[in-house]
């Protein structure tokens, strides 16, 4: 197997673990957070600042780089790593989660799903072989099984229908999966927000024994405390030896539930969309930097942070940027955002070492001005 | 007097001068090129790299941070260096050209110029006077007097009466100045396309005695050929021991004609401004990313440039980001556009050295595709 987890140790304070994730691109220090990099691009990033930043994998979306530019073009390209100029690990997703948010612009089967692209309309079809085939070419160093994700709220039935479809789909991705050896293939458990069925799933999938495993179907509109529920039901009935993955869930404060609860592995593109947005995530707080009171604020975003944003920027300027639709904005705001969810990542895994995970929360959420 | 020219050599085999122009924030090789950074930012661009590509010094415009975010909130920031994060040389324009651009929008009167903000319609006014105070306000190194700029084609009674006020203006910058040890304030000679008023007006401004001397009034739409003769007539009348800068020049025939002329500064928007149009300028000529040949086009933009966007990244990737509308693509093609002007410029010294500029002209048209 190309993947290794390594349990370093479990906090004595809450179910968190520390870990590093061995893989042929370096090792992967757990909990952490992924950066998204949607068309094969971390969006206003360069590579050597997610390195900067202390990024250690990134993530890729499957779906996007399918219709554009293409996987085979990448492949030609000499796989995703090279086209983008990033030499650490990839994890690529599906596709899945996006074909299922298309909504009428799809239609489900068994076999797979038929759907129309975003970009211009045409007509495709995603089977799990495919999802596989396109994740091949990609050259990911993490690959995604094609799942359902179902949508909430949903039925128990439907929810059951979907996981067992889930099932037939994993087992028909493993069957596909080429290239064993540099690639390593994920099983995502789903089964909504229904106990017994996150149960049943995740005893299918673990008699398929891939290298890791994601909660799936989680953060799609459900409350938050129903979310760490279902993570509280789940991740126990994960493998102990195996990376734990929880898909799409980057603020702060489910970064650090997500870690209590025993998760490895997060990504989100919420810090890069809300910093294009002109959003700062700060030791106090969010910064709507375009916000009046900062027009004469000669001070950086966040008194605790020393990115290259912090350390050389007002919130003035930036708010300058801003307004006046400069680029360089973007860059500054997406590359402090970053940053500050893997510097909280990094403080996290400091934190578990230290068994005093749920201490760091409370003093976290009590300067953020969370409620616990 | 803060600024001082130093002339090195004259070259044997054309009218181009090496030289260094020496300021308290440091020196300066001349020729040499000046990235714009009208909104105080080179667009896209880091101040860190801007250092990468050896940029020497950079120009912002007084009337754009006139009006957003005012040049009273730059002072408070501590001036347009630390506000923007730019340690090196700003020289900044006196807004004349921009006012004079708005059309219907501006009033000309003896006093100064009544206009309208492109940006909310407020009207304004900005004199020799005030023009100065702002660029005194923002405390760039190289300030430049306010000036009237003549369209193409004007006639010789309008342009006559025109650079006689530019004249008396610059008299009135000269006595507004209030910060002569830290700021040196160029005088702009105009005259249009008019041998005899470009000399009437260098005798007019030489006898102010500005640290420098600009030459206003060109690349206004007049055929190249024109420009070049009137540089011939022009550049002779300016003193020897003082930098001359071409205002608003910087495609790479003009850079190369221009030194050849014996211009030392020039700036110009066209290199990032065509970079985010998906224009490169390369020693092959131009390149248009978005063209489909380059879909699968797995080399750099540019085989004889070994700047970071040639050495990392592939004209397929580049189209792809284009394609995507991602900003990393704008970034990548400003860099390169950047990179190749200031590598140029160096080019162009190393040739006066060698006292062989037509050579090189030669050589780089033949290359670029132009006649020569």
């Amino acid at each position: 197997m190309a993947l290794t987890y390594e349990l370093i140790k479990e906090c004595k304070q809450s179910g968190a673990r520390l870990g590093k994730i061995h893989t042929k691109r370096g090792t992967i220090e757990t909990p952490i957070f992924m950066p998204v990099g949607t068309q094969a691009t971390v969006k206003t990033m360069a590579p050597e600042e997610l390195k900067e930043i202390k990024s250690q994998i990134i993530l890729s979306n499957t779906y996007h780089l399918y219709l554009r530019p293409g996987h085979e073009l990448v492949k030609k390209a000499g796989g995703l790593h090279k086209f983008m100029n990033w030499d650490k690990p990839i994890l690529t997703d599906s596709g899945g989660f996006q074909v299922f948010s298309l909504g009428d612009l799809r239609k489900i089967s068994e076999e797979g799903v038929e759907f129309r692209s975003h970009l211009d309309g045409s007509k495709h079809f995603i089977s799990p072989e495919k999802a596989v085939e396109i994740q091949n070419a990609l050259g990911s160093d993490i690959m995604m099984v094609f799942d359902e994700c179902a949508p909430y709220p949903a039925d128990r039935d439907y929810v059951k229908k979907s996981l067992e479809r889930t099932t037939r789909w994993a087992k028909r991705c493993k069957e596909a999966h080429k290239n064993i050896e540099d690639q390593n293939l994920f099983g995502i458990i789903q089964g909504g927000m229904y106990a017994d069925l996150r149960k049943q799933s995740a005893q299918e999938l673990l008699e398929l024994d891939f290298p890791g495993y994601a909660v799936g179907g989680l953060s799609v509109g459900e409350p938050k405390p129903l979310m760490y529920e279902v993570l509280e039901h789940t991740t126990p009935l994960m493998p102990k030896n195996k990376p734990r993955y929880l898909m799409g869930v980057g603020s702060p404060d489910c970064l650090i539930e997500g870690a209590i609860r025993g998760i490895d592995m997060f990504d989100c593109v919420l810090p890069t969309r809300i910093a294009r947005n002109g959003t700062a995530m700060t030791s106090r707080g969010k910064v709507v930097i375009k916000n009046a009171k900062y027009t004469e604020d000669f001070e950086g975003l966040d008194p605790e942070c020393s990115c290259y944003t912090c350390r050389n920027y007002s919130k003035a300027y930036l708010r300058h940027l801003f307004k006046a639709n400069e680029v360089l904005g973007l860059r500054l705001l997406s590359y402090h955002n970053l940053y500050f969810l893997l510097k909280l990542m990094e403080e996290i895994r400091e934190a578990i070492k230290e068994d005093r995970l749920l201490d760091y929360r409370k003093s976290f959420f009590q300067k953020y001005g969370y409620e616990v």
